[in-house]
């Protein structure tokens, strides 16, 4: 193979780094991959890190002992997300997507991968902290988003199903009381969850919070822990809902006759960070 | 701001070009964003094509014409994909999957990003020269593929339903036969899919292909036309299916008594290509 120049090595890596977010690669990988040094790698490393930085692409991050190397993060700084969730609740505000009943048709967006990826990249950069070892959803709307997170965190998606279903299983059941006032059934496969383990719920819609916290109920049989929780878009009314600590985009609004939609993005995005 | 090298260049545009991927960015973008001369961006995207194809990390494309620039396409080669799937057919075979009724457990494999991903990358090679503006799937399990599938091609993912939804609007219902020979409901909204659009369906499962054979049904009520079909997995058994031409990555075979599962690579990835 004819020897690698920087600018190739660089280049390489940037894309194997940012296709597996959260993912720690070992120095020695990369050396191995280009036939270079150490030394060679840190530098390259260096360099790589004030590009990802500079033009606003994420976070390149390196992790220090036994199992140290270096890895990427997405990273959405908060005026860049506000700006994007803005654009969003254009498109969604005003009476072309209000459906009988008062209910926004959504779906086109919340399976728009350009848009998607740009959600789940929010909400991965707020909950990276938390260190969560999967992301949990209910079918079937908010699969993308939840699905697109999952990615930007580098951890497995769960998905809860309305029903029970042979191919997954024994599982466990719960009832919960969905927004309608019925009671709805919540099912998931024993093999889906380790106790213990670190969950984070995401998913499209939040009304008055009965699925949301149908989850969290759930996820105590399972004996996780809800480290967070994250809607794409949640009703002003209710104001007090069955869960608390949640982050949603956005903040939907209608009219008494429920005509006309106002969308607007959540207070936690007025943020410099 | 400070001059801008080569390497920080090709960098940055790798990372932009790949998270977009089928998207066509024009020369002047990277111009404007970098400040350099089209000669000067040529130079580096005749580099970045050669580094995307010595690490097959995929294709960029230089696409001519007044809409003309670059894209980057992800290409997985059928050795590779081959090698991919043999391994997740391990994976999947043997009895400790192999569930009550003869079913296997895969929800795991279809919700963990690094797997879909790399399935999504090989359907999308696989059908990129159909040009499709949109992926179809039935929930639920279906959808993590079905959505990486639509990342990589660079189109929009449309979700069929079971069941009538409110917030879906004015919607197309059509009956087909289901695998245990019931009579479905599949359920889309009328504003999904445009007229004389096309269609690529990706799924999970095919087994009689009772589902897969209302998608088809329910792709004409929308004057769609479907220019393929890939699913995850298909049986061995029935052979013969209520679709044709469709491609699938794994096929499963239960033994006689239904408690070990085989399930083995597709005969179309022993390809060279």
């Amino acid at each position: 193979m004819d020897k690698i120049r920087r600018n190739e090595r660089m280049s390489a890596m940037m894309k194997i780094l940012t296709a597996s977010p959260n993912k720690i690669f070992t120095l020695s990988y990369f050396c191995d991959l280009f036939g270079a040094a150490k030394s060679t790698m840190s530098e390259d490393i260096d360099i790589l890190r004030d590009v990802v930085s500079r033009f606003g692409l994420g976070e390149l991050e390196t992790v220090t002992g036994a199992a140290g190397g270096v890895r990427y993060r997405t990273k959405v700084r908060r005026p860049a997300a506000r700006q994007f969730i803005s654009g969003l609740c254009q498109q969604l505000s005003g009476s072309q997507r209000v459906l009988p009943g008062g209910f926004l048709y959504t779906s086109d967006v919340l399976a728009d991968p350009e848009i998607v990826d740009r959600m789940g990249e929010i909400i991965a950069t707020e909950y990276f902290a938390t260190q969560p070892d999967f992301v949990l959803t209910m079918e079937t709307k908010g699969i993308p988003v939840a699905f697109s997170t999952a990615q930007a965190l580098g951890v497995p998606l769960v998905i809860a199903r309305r029903k029970s279903k042979a191919y997954e299983g024994s599982e466990i059941n719960i009832n919960y009381v969905s927004g309608s006032g019925t009671i709805g059934t919540m099912s998931l496969s024993r093999r889906a969850v380790k106790e213990g383990s670190r969950c984070l719920i995401v998913d499209d819609f939040l009304k008055g919070g009965g699925t949301a916290k149908g989850m969290v109920d759930l996820m105590r049989e399972f004996g996780a822990e809800v480290v967070g929780m994250a809607f794409v878009m949640s009703t002003a009314k209710p104001l007090k809902k069955r869960i608390s600590g949640e982050k949603s985009l956005m903040v939907l609004e209608l009219d008494a006759d429920a005509e006309t939609a106002v969308v607007k993005p959540a207070f936690w995005l007025n943020g410099d960070t």
